[in-house]
């Protein structure tokens, strides 16, 4: 059975993916990371997912010593969603990068060809490594960084907007009572910040016509 | 006054490239990685190297949940240095791929421009993250990862042969009695490891006419 490694963050995107790479029939090796979150929801929702889909996942747990996002500084406010130019405050610099070279560590470490992560450059927050010229560059890095030479990186939902995503998720099963999205981490979902907000956009524009 | 960050070892090459940062005028931020050695007398040399050369210094922790490599498997043996081709079984899948976008987020976080790495790929155990391609595809990553797009990689031991770099060091008064190179961690370096035999063969060459 063909392997893959997937990066599994709690949120709707990355388990759209999930149920896509199952669907085109790898064995996934889930990849959770607890980086110092401002809240261990999504953790516990990565988890209970990757559980419900019948995959293995391992935590990674990394402390990062420096703080610069509001993602893991508390003192740090979490913005409500205004505006779509920029960079936001939640940005942690590094982030994908940290979490793929793990990645490909533990692909070549499982004989796995392929690692899935569910970036999306359209309905985004403005990240720099969400964007195709990114990934573009990572995957000619891993094609020199480690002995296996054909491990590639895929992005399946890189240029879906959140409509798109939801409806795909609705078809492949994803049930997404199961995925965390709102980077507050209170009983309920905030509404207001970013990550609330692109998910609201999504299902409200899935159900029109 | 400009700001670098360093990956520090406590091996001899790194030790070299902190001594260069420092007389090119860096103000330098030292990195230390504790991923799970077979010994932590690297770790211990690599602070002591830092704090003499009045440096800052912060050591990352980081768990590896897999095993595949000699350097971090008690079960594995150490294999003594007999070829040169090939890439041993001391290889960590991704290693400097992991410590490099680690570096990334935190010369985002201290400004720093440049991020330094005493890897050579002249008298090297043949690991892939240690090539001259490798640090390129790196670098076209960095401009595309993160916020600032001026931060680049430099590894200014890249091209140098053994002999050239303890004559550097010798010349820039670095004290190589602070450094460690052997893959076993016993009271005296094993002399026959590859990194032992490595930096025999440096200080060997570098008296000779």
């Amino acid at each position: 059975m063909k392997k893959a490694v997937l990066l599994l963050s709690g949120g709707m995107d990355s388990a759209v993916t999930l149920y896509m790479a199952m669907r085109r029939g790898y064995k996934v090796h889930c990849m959770i990371f607890d980086y110092g979150q401002r809240h261990k929801k999504e953790i516990y929702y990565a988890k209970r997912l990757a559980r419900h889909a019948g995959c293995d996942y391992i935590v990674l747990k990394i402390k990062l010593p420096w703080r610069k996002s509001a993602l893991l500084d508390k003192d740090l406010p979490i913005p409500d969603r205004k505006r779509l130019r920029g960079i936001p405050i939640t940005y942690v610099p590094g982030r994908n990068t940290i979490f793929l070279s793990f990645a490909i560590s533990y692909a070549e470490a499982t004989n796995s060809k392929v690692i899935f992560i569910g970036a999306n450059a359209i309905d985004f927050s403005g990240y720099p490594d969400c964007r195709p010229i990114y990934f573009k560059r990572f995957n000619n890095l891993v094609k020199e960084a480690i002995k296996a030479r054909n491990i590639r990186i895929e992005a399946p939902l890189l240029y879906k907007s959140k409509k798109e995503i939801v409806r795909l998720g609705k078809k492949l099963g994803v049930p997404f009572e199961m995925t965390w999205s709102c980077y507050r981490g209170g009983k309920l979902p905030c509404g207001r910040c970013d990550a609330c907000r692109l998910r609201q956009l999504g299902f409200e524009r899935s159900e029109a016509k």
